[in-house]
């Protein structure tokens, strides 16, 4: 039988709550008097279906059963978790507390408090030792991050058990040992906020602006590494200290509004040092650099693909290097269609490109042979769209990490339906691979076969016509197992 | 020809800026008396040659040339743009500029300080005009953000030829309006930094602790919105003024040790709302919660295929839920062997699973099927493995986003140099696409067929015996074009 969680409080964060336990498959009773929970939760949910699932390489569970409680006891009867995520009002989660403390006893209450400490909100409780923090954080179905904070009157079992639970819904529990105001990241988000409230309000930059200077430099670093080892590792060689002392004098400089600053000691400076030596330390720094980097650039990648802040930085790089490439379709040779690179994600572990991408590379070329003849984008908007039916591919050579490939097309038929192609991806003068594909046109509403436009028929007649002076490809109609000859 | 940089002061920073001007097809003079200049040089270069085309999606110009020279004068003479990276220190700076002036004349000079203002760094000199700032972030060859910051006395027309120059080679200068202290980005990186030393010397978090509660929350969302546009989100429907009515109090709770705060009036909040939606209020907050999801996925895929940080949460996740999945090998039936399911990135701009992504569906069958047979990974390492040789692919349905697909895969014929094999891609019982391959054993060293271990022949033997008693699949044998019978 499914665990059961009951959500107190359905906002933004208590949705993202029930939408973590939802999908991995555990019930839901949430309790929130606010007449608009049940649209909010629903609309969070719609966004956890949407990414979540996303992030597994296995299929997910059945998801578990949500139901809307009317009263507190009703959402923790029978509930294995409970989390609180109310307004950040102490009196309120107090109220909260004791309420659900008449009807729960000994299952773990979470607390999504962004400053309260759990000393605080244990006052005046039935039980304390079952109320802790849980502090996630936007969007909870997505990130990792949950602060688990206990008090000395927390029960130890009882923090082990949340933590448990927490990692099976694909969390990360971090144990903060001893209870602070705001815990820790959130002292962070406040120093930087404190901070940007100076630089807007003295006209010094937007929030625009502001944002830029995060997303595209240092937002990119802490996504992977944090502050210290990406320090450790701009301290190249020389390592921890090397960096703080190059940057220790900094503390005295007025380099922030923000000027309450610790006593820089030698105490201080090796009590950093070897924790960092024991975070970081079974890397080399060139390997820490490698690792870094390559975080990097999938980053990047990643936002390159979805056209969004450095990403577009990307983009834009690229387009002003372009020059347009296709030729003009020339009778005496196949076209010229695309050009690429071997880039580190398409190599598989036998040190080659992957087999996919060499698919992937035809695709680019025939995606571009379709926008030559004026089916791309804008017709695939218009509901017909040609599909690849059939495919034969003949490996020839390997392609590696940085080879730079081309990819021409021919035609080797083309009626008002089909158009039956010859792929060849080169290194240079060199074949890798060949792709045979019979393309059909469709009409993507009815899901058949329909003649193309006749504007593209325009276009792919004279191609298809000129292209019959070529002689036909050695492998064209091979089958899987054929001898050569 | 190639245009020059002239780079002065070689170090992580100085090695990073002439490895982004090289690959980027400059000419690069590095200016530094360190003996060591040219091996740390050297050292940024190949991790830079190593990350920085996997950028990009064109080929690579030809790489510039590098050269160490005696003099700034000699690093400086026909420079068209010229970086100091030297050490921290005002004094060195002007020096430098002195030198750099005396040989050089109406060509931009960027500076790579973290904390000087642009007219402390124009005392003195010859022409300050041509001085500014231009604020870089490790590493230099991959992030794109340059902070550019004129003073009064600066040539605005230098400004622009610098910011264009900057783009150029890829990079995305943020034009900082009004010189101050640290510029941006550093007044908040100096903020955490005195927070993060707070939270260490009091005992309260390691390091590693700190670096957790940044890349596992926060860090990832910076990484792709920044601050004030994630607060944005964050605040839902009623958008940026909620947002701060919410968490505006606790400007004035101790949250962080670094207490001086700018006052909370109703004239700020409007100043920030106001810029929030000139910044993003051509999105609806739903548009952007989707485009946040959208990135922060992207962001976890990667860090889930390099195993780091947040990605390793999510392996670990992935593997509490797998269970043994692929069955003994039975005689009646083809082997089971893979599942999966379509994801967001799968899909094509026709909303259906993109071409290349059945293969790779295929890839993911055959590479459990040489797992099964003891061909996996380990052997790989030991210099021998399965090479696709051949595949034809049939497209018999359309697998959408979420589908669930099942890929099982039937030996045609085995010998001991070859495995001729034929896979189904599944939905339900639904045959989405058939892929037929042949496998060759090759020894990888030789880059020729041999045999296969006997260990792995003695696998292989028994299933490809049982399958004989299957029929053989309709299309096996078939070639592009052929008629359906």
């Amino acid at each position: 039988m499914a665990r059961k969680a009951a959500i107190i409080g359905g906002g933004v964060i208590g949705g993202g709550w029930a939408a973590r336990f939802l999908l991995n498959g555990w019930d839901v009773a949430v309790f929130d008097p606010d007449p608009q929970a049940e649209r909010k939760i629903a609309e969070v949910l719609a966004n956890a279906r949407a990414a979540l699932p996303a992030l597994s390489d296995l299929p997910m569970p059945a998801e578990g059963r949500l139901s809307f409680a009317k009263t507190i006891a009703q959402a923790v009867d029978g509930a294995d978790y409970i989390q609180e995520s109310v307004s950040e009002r102490l009196d309120l989660k107090h109220r909260v507390f004791a309420e659900v403390q008449q009807a729960s006893h000994g299952v773990p209450i979470g607390s999504s408090t962004s400053g309260f400490k759990p000393s605080e909100l244990q006052q005046g409780a039935a039980n304390p030792a079952t109320i802790f923090v849980a502090h996630p954080f936007n969007p909870v179905y997505l990130l990792p991050l949950a602060e688990v904070v206990p008090s000395p009157k927390s029960d130890p079992q009882i923090i082990e058990t949340a933590k448990e639970i927490l990692r099976e819904i694909g969390m990360f529990p971090l144990h903060v040992r001893k209870e602070i105001d705001a815990h820790i990241a959130d002292r962070f988000l406040e120093a930087v906020w404190r901070e940007a409230l100076w630089l807007v309000k003295d006209g010094i930059a937007t929030t625009e602006e502001i944002d830029e200077a995060i997303r595209m430099g240092f937002g990119l670093r802490w996504g992977q590494m944090g502050l210290f080892e990406t320090y450790r590792v701009a301290g190249g060689e020389a390592g921890m200290k090397h960096f703080m002392a190059q940057f220790g004098p900094c503390l005295q400089w007025p380099w922030t509004k923000l000027t309450d600053v610790p006593e820089f000691t030698d105490d201080l400076v090796d009590l950093i040092a070897g924790q960092s030596d024991a975070q970081s330390g079974h890397h080399s720094i060139r390997e820490l650099e490698r690792i870094r980097d390559g975080n990097l650039v999938g980053f990047l990648r990643v936002l390159k693909e979805r056209d969004w802040g450095a990403g577009r930085v990307l983009l834009d790089h690229d387009r002003r290097r372009r020059e347009a490439f296709h030729e003009a379709p020339a009778s005496g040779a196949p076209l010229k269609l695309a050009e690429m690179q071997v880039l580190p994600g398409w190599i598989d572990y036998n040190g080659h490109m992957t087999e996919n991408r060499y698919l992937f590379a035809a695709s680019e070329t025939s995606d571009a042979f379709l926008r030559l003849i004026g089916a791309g984008m804008d017709y695939v908007a218009g509901g017909h769209s040609y599909y690849s039916a059939e495919t034969h591919i003949l490996h020839l050579g390997e392609a590696r990490l940085g080879d730079r490939l081309t990819g021409t097309l021919q035609v080797l038929h083309a009626d008002d339906k089909r158009a039956h192609v010859f792929i060849r991806i080169l290194r240079g003068d060199e074949v890798v691979a060949t792709v045979e594909q019979m393309q059909l046109h469709v009409d993507m509403g009815a899901g058949r076969t329909c003649p193309a436009a006749p504007a593209v028929l325009a276009r792919l007649g004279p191609i298809a016509e000129a292209h019959k002076a070529l002689p036909r490809p050695d492998s064209a109609g091979r089958f899987v197992g054929q001898r050569k000859g």
